[in-house]
C-alpha cells in the first residue's frame, strides 16, 4: 500500500479549485508511488470556507495557516492565495519541514522571492514546487522533447504572448490591480508564465532585458462589491467609489538570452478579442515550434531539415497514448484534455517526485522560479529606466 | 440534505471509466437536487474489477448483473458495455423500477432498440437517457439556442462528419469488429452520434435514406491478445490467428429531413489523418453554424443577416460563465474543457432531471434514440438494397 | 523566333474576361514554344465588344461565330459562352482543323458531349482541352506528385464540396438557373470540377454512383434586368416578373470508384457562409491529402508513416521555385497566387502542348472530360431514380 | 480619349516585374483618367535589359537613368532599384518635372530620405508615391475603413510581425546584406512596410521607440555567383570565397505612439517555418482586426460591441464587388487575389491620382514615407544605445 501525502492548501479561489480538483483527479488517473490526502484546507471566509471543504472532502479546514502549516500530519502546505502572502507562508511552511508547492508568480517582490529561494535552497529535507502548469501541456512536452533531440538546432527566436481581454474598464479594482497585493499586474501574473516556459523550453538563460513596456492603461476603477452582496444584482453606481490601479495592464519585452536567442514576450490584460490567449514560438535554424493555448491538445512543428518541396507546418495532435507524455493516463486517441488537466499533471509530476520518482515533465522549484522572477524585475527596472538592464544587475 | 441516487454501473472499460470521471466530479461542480453516490460496478473480469472499483470509490462490485440491478438500494442503473447487452440489461432495469442511462447506440439492432424504447415508453415511473455526449458540448448547445432562436431561418444543409484512423489493417478483431457484439460497425458507433446531432440541432426528423454506402474495407483481421497476456511485448506473429470483420469500416449517408433539409453524413474507421474528428455544419438561408470537434470550445456562427462588407464566419469560445450553457460551472473565461466535461455535464443533467430541474441541454430518453435507430436501419438497407429507402418503411 | 498561334476566343462573360487575362499574361511569365496572338473575339452583343476587344486588344471582332472559326488565320478556337452552345461551336472548330479548347463543364448534355468527344478522337491533327483550371492551382498539382509516388497508398476515401451562396432566393432567372441553356445547375458547374479533380488526382475511375440528391431548392425567380438597364439602379419590384428556375441548387454524390476508392462530392450554390469554398481531401492507407481554395497557395498532406509521435497535418506553402510546379514563374517565396493564375497556367501548359512540349501538369482534352460527363449523367439518372446506377450504364 | 502617362523606369529584377506587370494590366482592369504607357525602362545589364523590355512591351531601354530621366516625353519615373540610388534618382526626376514613384523603403538612410522629402516637398507640380503595396490588400483597405468608423473605439495594441527564412547561413552575400546599399537588412526592408501600416492603419504616429534589437545574426555569407555562370549547376564550394554582411538579420521594435497606442513590430530573415509572413494586428476598447498575407484575401475582425454570447473573431472574405475596395475589378466573389494585385492597386490609385481623381485608398507620398523612415531610424538608434529614443530627437 502506497503511503500517503497529507496535503494543507492556502486558498478558497479560483485557482484553489483547480487544485482540488487535480488532487481528487490524480490517484484515479495517474498510478502514484504516494496516496494524496486531501487534509485541511486554510482559508480567510469561514462563512464560504466550511461548505468548500465539504464539497471537496477536505478533513479540516480553519482560518489560521500558521497552525495549519504547523500540524504534524502534514506533509506538504500547498499555497494558491495573493502574491504578497507567498513568502511568509512558504518560509514557515520550509522551517516547518514541509514539503511546498506555490502558485505562480513566485512572490509579489524580488526580495520576497529571494527568501523563499534561500529557504528551500537551504533545506536539506524540503522540496518546493512552482504551479507552472502549462510545461504540462502535453503538447509542451512534446515541444521539450523536440528541441532537446535537437530537431530545431540552433535557437534563434522565442516569441511569445498572453493576450485576455478582462481587465478593461468595466473591470472592478480586486487584488490583482493592486500592487501591494500582487505586486504587479499582467507582468507577474502572464509575463512570469511566459518567462518560464521560454527558459524551460530554449535551456537558456536571460542575460539582458533590452527594452521593455510596462503601463497602467487604466487607473481609475470602481472598488468591488463588499463581500456578502451579491454580485449578480443590478449595480448601483452612485453608491460606488473608485480607486486607483497601480499595476500594468499590459507589458512588454525584449531582450537576450545566453547561446544567442532573442526573445519577444508580450502580456496584456486589454487585449480585445482575447480571452485567454496564450502562444509562443520558437525558432531554430532547423525548425520551428509553436503551441497556442486555444488548440491546447495539438503542437505545432515544422520541420526544416526537410525538403522544402514537402516542408510545413504540421500539426500534431498529442493524445496518443505511448507517444505523448500524458496522454496515457486519459482517454483514447483524439479526445482532449482541457485547463485543469494541467493542475493534474503537475500534481502527478509532485506526488511522483516526492515518491522518489522521475516526473515525466521537468518540475520548477524555488531556485528555478527565482530566476524567472529575476528576469521580471529585471524588466520593470528596465520599463522604468526606459534602457536596458542586464541580469547580472539583479542579484 | 440533498436526496441520493445510488448508481449502478455495468461496465468497467474506456468509456465507464469516464461515466466514473463523470459521477465523481459532477456534485463538486454543479449544484444538484440530487447527490449521485457511485453505489455498485458490474464487470466481467473480477480480478480487474476489484482495483478499478477501489480507485473510484465504488461500495460495492460484482460480476452479476442482474443481481446488481434488482439491488433495492440502487435508483439508477448506467450501461456501458457492449451493445448486443444493453437491450437485456435495459430492460431488465425498468422492469425493476430503475432510472436508466445507457450508452450510445441504444443498441445492436433495430428490433432490440425497439424492446428498450417499449419498456421505457410503458413504464410511468421510470426515466430513460442515454449517452449522446456531443450534444453537450457547450459549442453545441449554443448552436442549438441560435438555431431555436431563428438566426439560421430555413435550414437547407446538413454536413456532418465523425472521421477516426484507428481502425486500418494494423487493428485486431476486438469485439467493436462483430457484428454479433456491435450490430454495426463505424455506422452505429459514430454515425448514430451524427444523426442524434443532426436530428437536435434542426428539430427535423429524417425522411428518406437517399443512398448510402456501407464497407468493410479490411475484412480479415489479426485475433486480439488473450487476456492477462502482457500487450506490450514484441509480437508473435507465427502464433497469431485471424478472424473476418464483418461490420462496416465506413459509412456514407445522403438522405432528406422534414422541413425540405438535405443531410449529408459520413463516418469512418480508416480516414488517415484523422484520430477523432467529428464536425457538423447547418446552412440556412440566414446564416450557418459549424462545429468542430478538434476545436470543441469554439462555435462558428455565420451570420447571413449582417451586410456582405463585414459578414464572416465568426469562432465564438463558449466559456464564457453567465453567457454560455455550463460554463460557469468551470473555470474564468478562455480556459478551455475537454472530452470528459461532455460526460460531466450530461451526468448533471441527467440528475438535475431526476431532482425534477430543467436540463441545460434537452436530454435523449429511448423514445428518441430509437429514431435515430431507425436512420441507422433505414440507412443499413440503402446500402445493401442500394436504392432510396423512406422512414416509413422502417417500423 | 517562335511560330505564333491565333486564337479566336467566343464570348465576352466573366470567364472570358479571365481567358484575356491569361493570353495576355502566359507569354511575359512563360518561355513558350507558340506566341499566343489574341487575333479574334466573337460576342453576342456588339456595343459592348468593340471596346471588350479594344481594352484586350484582340485585333478583330465579330459577332458571327462561324466566320471568325473558319478563318484560315486561326489556330485555335477558345469557346467560353453558354454550355449548350459547346457542342456546335466545337465540331465546328474540329471539322475546320483548329484545335480547341472549351470552358467546364464539357457540354450540356451527355449526348452534346458524345459529339465533342467522338469528333475530337476522330480527327488526327486537332488538340483538344477543357478548361479544368483548378488541376493547375500548384498545390494541387504537388498533391498529384505525392499521389503518384505512392505516399498516400492504397487510397479509400475521396471527400470533395464546392460550396457557394450566390444562389438564394434574391438571385435572377440567368442562363444558368436555366436546363436548356445550362443542362444542369450546381451539378454541371461545380460536381463537373469536383468529378475531374477527383479522377485526375487517385486516377481512379467511377464504376457506380450509389446514390445522389439533385435538388432544385428554389423554383420561382426573378427575371433578370433587360440588358442595356442599369443594373446598379433602384430595383422596380412591381414590373418584375418571374420565371421558373429548372436546373438543380444543390447536388450530393456517393458513389464508387476503381481500386476499392469511395467518393463523396458535394456542389451547393445556397451554402450560407461559402462564397466560394472548394476542397477535396484523398485519403489512403499511407496518408492522406487536403485541398482548400480558400487558402489556394497550399496544399496539405498527413504523412502517415511518420511515427505517430511528430506525425500531422502539414501545410505546405507551394510557392517555392524548383520545388513546386509553376512557382518558378512568379514571385519569390511566400508570395501568393490568385484565382487568375489557374488561368494561366492552363495556357501555358496548353501552348506547351501545341508546341510540341510536356505540359507541366496532365491537360484534359474532350475525351477525358467525357468520361467526367458520364460520372454527371450517371448521378442525375441515379437522383432520378433513387436507386444506384452503374457507370456501365452509361455510353 | 484618355491622356497618356508615359513611364520610365528603373530596375530589371524582381520588383521591376511586379511593376511592369501591374502597367500592363492596370489600364485592363481599371477605368483610368489616364493611360499609362510603358515607355522606358533602365537596367544596369544591357544583355538581359533587351529581352526584358521586350518581353513587357517597353518601347525604349537603356542602361543611362540619367538620360531617360530627362527625356521630355516622360511624365512619371519609376524607381525599384536598390536603395542607395533612390534619392539621387528620385531628386533627378523631381528636379525634372517628373512624377516620382519610389520603391519602399524610401531610401537607405535618414540623409537620403530627407532630401528626397525636401525636393518632393518644395515642388509644386510634382507628385510622390512610394510603393507600400500592403496597403492596397483589399483586406487592408477595409480595416482601415472599420477603424476610421469607429469600430475599434480607442487604440490600445499594435502587434505586427513580418517573418522570413530565406537569410538563413546559406544565403549569398547579395546587396540586400550589404550596408552601403541597402542602409539596413530586415530593418530596412520589412519593418519599413509594418511602420508603414502602423501608422497607416491606426492614423498615430511614433513618439518613441522604447528598445530594439537589431542583430547581424550570420557575419559571414559566401560571395554570389558571378553574373554569367549558371545558378543551377553543381557549387564549387572551393573557389568560393566569403564576405561580410553588416545588416540585421531582425530586428524588433517596441514603442509607444499618439493616442495611447503601444506597437510591438518585429522582422526576421531567420525565422524558420515562415517563408513571407506578414502580420498585423490592432486592438481597441472596442474591438480588434488582425490581417494575415498567408491569407490576404481576408480580414479577421472581433467586434468587441457585441454581446460575449455571439461575439468572436469573424473572418472576413474581402470579394465582394461593391462592398469591398478594388473587388469590383477583378473576378467573382470569394475567387482570390494575389501578391501582384496590390502592385496592381496601387498602380490604378496612382494614375487616379494622377489624372485628378481620389485613389481608393490613401496614397504614401515622400513626406509620409519620411515619417516611417525616422521611425525606422529612431530604432536603429535605440538598438544601438540600448535606451529609448524619442522621435523628437530625429529630425
Amino acid at each position: 500500500m502506497a503511503a500517503v501525502c497529507n496535503i494543507a492548501m492556502i486558498g478558497q479561489k479560483l485557482t484553489a479549485r483547480a487544485h482540488c480538483n487535480a488532487f481528487l483527479k490524480v490517484p484515479r488517473f495517474f498510478n502514484l508511488p504516494l496516496q494524496p490526502v486531501m487534509y485541511s484546507v486554510v482559508g480567510a471566509d469561514l462563512i464560504s470556507l466550511a461548505p468548500f471543504a465539504d464539497r471537496w472532502g477536505w478533513r479540516k479546514y480553519s482560518t489560521a495557516w500558521k497552525e495549519a502549516i504547523k500540524d504534524p500530519a502534514v506533509n506538504l502546505v500547498d499555497i494558491t492565495g495573493p502574491n504578497h502572502l507567498h513568502a511568509e507562508q512558504a518560509v514557515a511552511a520550509i522551517s516547518a519541514g514541509k514539503h511546498v508547492a506555490c502558485e505562480k508568480p513566485l512572490a509579489d517582490s524580488l526580495k520576497n522571492a529571494r527568501l523563499m529561494r534561500n529557504a528551500a535552497v537551504r533545506s536539506r529535507t524540503v522540496k518546493s514546487f512552482v504551479w507552472f502548469n502549462y510545461r504540462r501541456v502535453p503538447a509542451v512536452s512534446v515541444a521539450l522533447q523536440l528541441i532537446r533531440e535537437g530537431r530545431l538546432r540552433k535557437i534563434r527566436h522565442v516569441r511569445a504572448s498572453f493576450l485576455q481581454n478582462w481587465g478593461g474598464a468595466d473591470a472592478a479594482l480586486s487584488w490583482r490591480f493592486q500592487k501591494k497585493y500582487a505586486g504587479s499586474g499582467a507582468h507577474g501574473e502572464l509575463n512570469a508564465q511566459l518567462i518560464d516556459l521560454a527558459r524551460f523550453l530554449t535551456g537558456s538563460e536571460f542575460i539582458e532585458l533590452t527594452g521593455a513596456l510596462n503601463e497602467t492603461l487604466i487607473v481609475e476603477r470602481a472598488l468591488p462589491e463588499p463581500p456578502g452582496r451579491n454580485a449578480n444584482r443590478i449595480r448601483e453606481p452612485k453608491r460606488r467609489t473608485t480607486g486607483k490601479s497601480d499595476v500594468d495592464d499590459t507589458s512588454i519585452l525584449i531582450g537576450r538570452m545566453t547561446g544567442g536567442v532573442l526573445a519577444r514576450l508580450e502580456a496584456s490584460r486589454v487585449a480585445a478579442g482575447h480571452q485567454n490567449d496564450l502562444s509562443i514560438e520558437i525558432d531554430g535554424d532547423g525548425g520551428a515550434i509553436r503551441f497556442d493555448l486555444y488548440d491546447m491538445n495539438a503542437l505545432r512543428f515544422y520541420d526544416g531539415q526537410e525538403d522544402r518541396r514537402t516542408a510545413g507546418w504540421r500539426r500534431i495532435v498529442c493524445t496518443a497514448a505511448g507517444k505523448h507524455p500524458y496522454a496515457g493516463a486519459w482517454w483514447s486517441d483524439g479526445q482532449g484534455l482541457g485547463y485543469e488537466h494541467t493542475y493534474v499533471h503537475m500534481a502527478a509530476d509532485m506526488f511522483a517526485s516526492l515518491g522518489g520518482e522521475q516526473p515525466a515533465t521537468p518540475l520548477p522549484d524555488f531556485a528555478d522560479a527565482y530566476e524567472t522572477q529575476r528576469v521580471l524585475e529585471a524588466a520593470m527596472l528596465a520599463a522604468k529606466h526606459r534602457a536596458a538592464v542586464k541580469l547580472t544587475e539583479i542579484k
